[in-house]
C-alpha cells in the first residue's frame, strides 16, 4: 500500500486550511461560547461533552473519564503501527472572568475586533487544542489517515493547578502511553517567534503565620515588651534569602544542576533586550544578583518570591499599634533536579530552627520538568513549526512559570514539548483574554506539520 | 495677716468636697456633653468657651488664645507672692467616639453605671482637669484664697499630637512661667495606686514605602529579574534592628543616659507581675533582648515597633504574583536624652545608605521628657498625693507612651509630673470610655492637697 505520506510537502493540507479558515473560526466561536469556570464548577459537563463530541465526529475514539475532581476528556486513534504516538494534552476548563465590568465585550460572548476573537478561554487554551484537533481533522481530511498515532488528553482543573493529574497519570500508564508529549499552551515569544520549551520550574507555594500577643497594643506601652509578629517573619524571611539575592535555606541549591554547554548555547540565542524590558518595567535595575543574565535568571534559578506579606495598621498617616499578627505568603520556584517534596522538607526544618512559633502552610507544589535539548523529538519538532511558520522556533530550555509537564516526563517518562501558539499579549487569565485569528490558524498548520514530521522521526 | 493654710490638715475641704460630691458629678456631666473632637473639628469653640466660662466664675482670669490650629484656654489667679506657681496642664479636645455602635450608651450622652460615668473624654482629658479646676475651687470656697500661685493650660489638639504647643510654649513664656508643671491624665498603676510620672518617652512615626516595577507582575515570568519590594523592605528593616532586639541604625544609642542608681531603685520598686502580664497577653516569653525586666524596657529603653507592612496579595490560599509596591508603618520611642531631630537624620542617612531608593515620610515626633527624681518639688507632690489618697503613689521613671512634656522641660525649663486620676481600665481611645465616680472625687481632693502641699515647698 503507497503511504499517504510520502514526504513532508504539506501544500495540500495548508491550502485546505486556508480554504476552511471561515468554517474553522466559526468553529472556535462557538466553542468558546461554553463557560467552563474549574474553580467556580460552571459549564464543566457540559463543555466536556461538547469537546468530546468534536473528538468523536472526527473519527477518533472518545471518553469522558471521572476523577475525584473535574472530569478528563481523552481521544484515541491509533492509523500508523511502527510509527511514534504523540500525546497532546490541553485544558478545556478556563479561568474565572472577574473583574466583568473591565470587559469590553462580555467573556462568554466571542467577539472579533482587529483580527482578535475575544472571549474567555480563547487563548488558555480552547483555541489552542482546537487548533491541535483541526489539525488531524485537515490532515485526514486530506489524506484519509494520519501520520503517526495520536493520543488527545484534555483535562478540567488546568487553571486550579491539576490536582488529579499526577495520580490519573499513575493509575492510567497504559492509556497514557506515548513517545512524546505536546502541549499548546501559553504564548509564543514576545518578538512574535514561535518557540519550543523543553520544561517549565516546579512550585512551593507557602505561607508563613506568625503570631503576637493575643490582640493589637500600644506601641508605647508594649513595644519592646511583646513580640512583634512583623518583626518575627521581617527575620525569619530573612534569613531565608539574603540582600544579595542568594536563597539561603539550608541544602536549597544541593540539587540545582548545572547548566550544559548546549543548554548555555540555547539560553544565549534568546532574544532579551535587557534595556527595552527595565524601560517597559519602569526599572533602572533588575534584582541582584546582578550579574545573572535575564534568560538565565528566568530558566535556570530557581527563586523565592513574597507574594505578599500582611500585618498591622494600613491606613493613612501612622497608627502607634503594635500588631498581633501577620502572614507572609511565599513561592519558590524550582529547576531540575529540585524536587517539591524535599524543598518542602528543608523548608520546615529551617522555619523549625529559625522561627520554630512561626506556623507554616503549604498552599500547593509542583515538581519542575526538563526534556532534554538533544531529545530525538527535539528537530522533528522545529522541522514542522519551520515548515508551517517558514522561520525557526526559538529553543527555550524552561518556561518562568509552572505547568505539570513533571506528569509526563516524571511520572510517566515521556520528553515533553511545549508548543505555543497564542500571541504574547493574548491577556489570559485577565479580562479582554483574545486570541489572533492568523495565530489559530497557523496553529492547526503547526500541528498538521509537527504531527507528520514527527512520524518521519523513527 | 493670718495665713489662711496653717498647715496641712486639709480636713475641711475634703469635707467640702465630700458633701459637693452631687454636684460636682453634674458639672461632670454637663461638661463631657459637649463634644469637642479635635481631628473632626467639631464642637471645638463651643467647648472652649463652656470651660473659659467655669473658669472666669472661678474667680480666675480666664483667656481663648487664638493658635494657628485650635484655641487655648488660659486661666491664672496669683494669690500668694513669694509662694511657687503651678501650671496645670489639661487638654479640652477628645478621641473621636468611632465604632459609635459598640457604645452602650451614647459617647455624648453621659450615663452613669455601677459608679462608673461612660462618656467620650470623661478620663481623657475632661474629667480630670475639671477636677483640677475643682480643687481650686473648693480651696477657695474653703479658704477664700490659695496656697500657691496658680495658671491653668487647656489645649485643643492633644488628641492630634499638639502641633501648637511647642510654638504657643515658645512664643508665650511669660504668659507659661512657672516654677512646675502638672498634668493629670492617662490611668493610676494596674492595681488602683496612684503614681506620678516623672517623664515621657519620646516619638518618631515613620513610613517606608518601596516601590518595583510599575504593575504587579506574575512571579513565574519575573521572579528574580524584577525587584521585589517587600524584599527590599525586608532587607532594609533587618538592617535597622536585629533578631536579639538591638536597633542598628548607626549611632542610635548614643545619647542614651544610663541609669541613676536613684532610677534603678525607682524602677525596681514598679509592680510588675511578669507572669501574670504573659498570661494575660497569651505569650510564653517577652521579646528579645530577654535579660531585660518590664519595667526598664517600659521606661528606660528605646524602641522600634513596625506598626504595619503591607504589600502583595492578601487572599486565600496562593498567589503567584511579584508586588509592585510595599509601605511600612514604624515608630520609635524615644528615651532621655535623644531628641527627634537627631533620630530622624539619622534614620534618614541609614535609608540613604542602605536602600536609597525606598523613600522615607516622617509621619511626626516628639522629643521624650524627663523630670529628675530628686526635683524639689517630687516630695511635696508625693506628700499631697498620700494626704489626699492614704497611700503613697508610685514613682514612674517615665511612661511608655509618648506626651508633649517636652513641651514644659526642654521648651520652657520647668519640671513636669505626671499624676493621673483616671482608673486603669478607663478605654480611653476607644468606645464605653469611662471615669470611676470615686476617683473623680478623689482627683479634686488630690489636687487640692498637692497645691497645699507645694505652698510649702519654698
Amino acid at each position: 500500500m503507497t503511504s499517504a505520506y510520502p514526504d513532508r510537502d504539506l501544500a495540500d493540507v495548508f491550502a485546505y486550511i486556508d480554504a476552511h479558515r471561515q468554517e474553522f473560526i466559526d468553529r472556535l466561536v462557538d466553542y468558546v461560547r461554553h463557560p467552563s469556570i474549574s474553580a467556580q464548577g460552571v459549564g464543566i459537563a457540559e463543555t466536556a461533552a461538547y469537546i468530546a463530541g468534536v473528538i468523536e465526529r472526527l473519527g477518533m475514539t472518545s471518553q469522558i473519564i471521572p476523577t475525584a475532581g473535574w472530569p478528563m476528556v481523552f481521544g484515541e486513534r491509533a492509523d500508523a503501527p511502527g510509527k511514534p504516538t504523540a500525546l497532546l494534552y490541553g485544558h478545556y476548563d478556563v479561568q474565572p472572568p472577574d473583574p466583568l465590568d473591565a470587559w469590553i465585550s462580555p467573556p462568554f460572548e466571542p467577539t472579533i475586533r482587529d483580527g482578535r476573537l475575544y472571549a474567555r478561554g480563547v487563548g488558555d487554551n480552547k483555541g489552542q487544542h482546537l487548533a491541535q484537533i483541526l489539525a488531524i481533522e485537515s490532515l485526514l481530511a486530506c489524506r484519509g489517515t494520519l501520520p503517526c498515532n495520536v493520543k488527545l488528553l484534555l483535562e478540567g482543573e488546568e487553571e486550579i493547578g491539576s490536582p488529579q493529574m499526577p495520580v490519573f497519570a499513575r493509575e492510567r500508564r497504559d492509556l497514557l502511553a506515548a513517545d512524546l508529549v505536546i502541549t499548546s499552551d501559553g504564548p509564543v515569544d514576545e518578538s512574535g517567534r514561535s518557540r519550543v520549551l523543553f520544561g517549565a520550574r516546579g512550585i512551593v507555594a507557602f505561607e508563613l503565620r506568625a503570631h503576637g500577643a493575643n490582640r493589637d497594643l500600644h506601641s508605647g506601652n508594649w513595644g519592646g515588651v511583646a513580640p512583634n509578629p512583623l518583626w518575627t517573619l521581617v527575620h525569619l524571611l530573612e534569613t531565608m534569602k539574603n540582600a544579595r539575592g542568594e536563597i539561603t535555606i539550608d541544602g536549597f541549591y544541593d540539587r540545582v544542576q548545572p547548566l550544559s554547554e548546549m543548554e548555555r548555547a540555547a539560553l544565549a540565542q534568546l532574544p532579551a533586550d535587557e534595556a527595552a524590558i527595565k524601560q517597559s518595567l519602569g526599572l533602572t535595575a533588575f534584582d541582584a544578583p546582578h550579574e545573572r543574565g535575564f534568560t538565565e535568571r528566568l530558566c535556570a534559578w530557581p527563586t523565592l518570591t513574597i507574594n505578599g506579606l500582611h500585618g498591622g495598621y494600613v491606613g493613612p498617616k501612622s497608627k502607634t499599634v503594635l500588631p498581633h499578627k501577620a502572614i507572609a505568603k511565599c513561592d519558590i520556584r524550582l529547576v531540575e533536579a529540585q524536587t517539591a517534596a524535599e524543598i518542602i522538607e528543608r523548608l520546615q526544618a529551617h522555619v523549625q530552627r529559625h522561627a520554630p512559633d512561626v506556623e507554616l502552610i503549604i498552599h500547593g507544589s509542583m515538581d519542575p520538568s526538563r526534556t532534554p535539548l538533544d531529545s530525538p523529538f527535539a528537530a522533528p519538532i522545529m522541522r514542522g513549526i519551520t515548515a508551517a511558520q517558514g522561520e525557526e522556533p526559538l529553543a527555550v530550555l524552561s518556561l518562568g512559570g509552572s505547568l505539570p509537564d513533571y506528569v509526563f516526563t516524571k511520572v510517566l517518562g515521556i520528553p515533553a514539548f511545549g508548543v505555543p501558539y497564542a500571541n504574547a499579549d493574548q491577556s489570559n487569565h485577565a479580562p479582554n483574554e483574545n486570541l489572533e485569528l492568523d495565530r489559530f490558524i497557523l496553529g492547526i498548520k503547526t500541528g498538521a506539520a509537527m504531527l507528520t514530521c514527527i512520524a518521519d522521526k523513527r
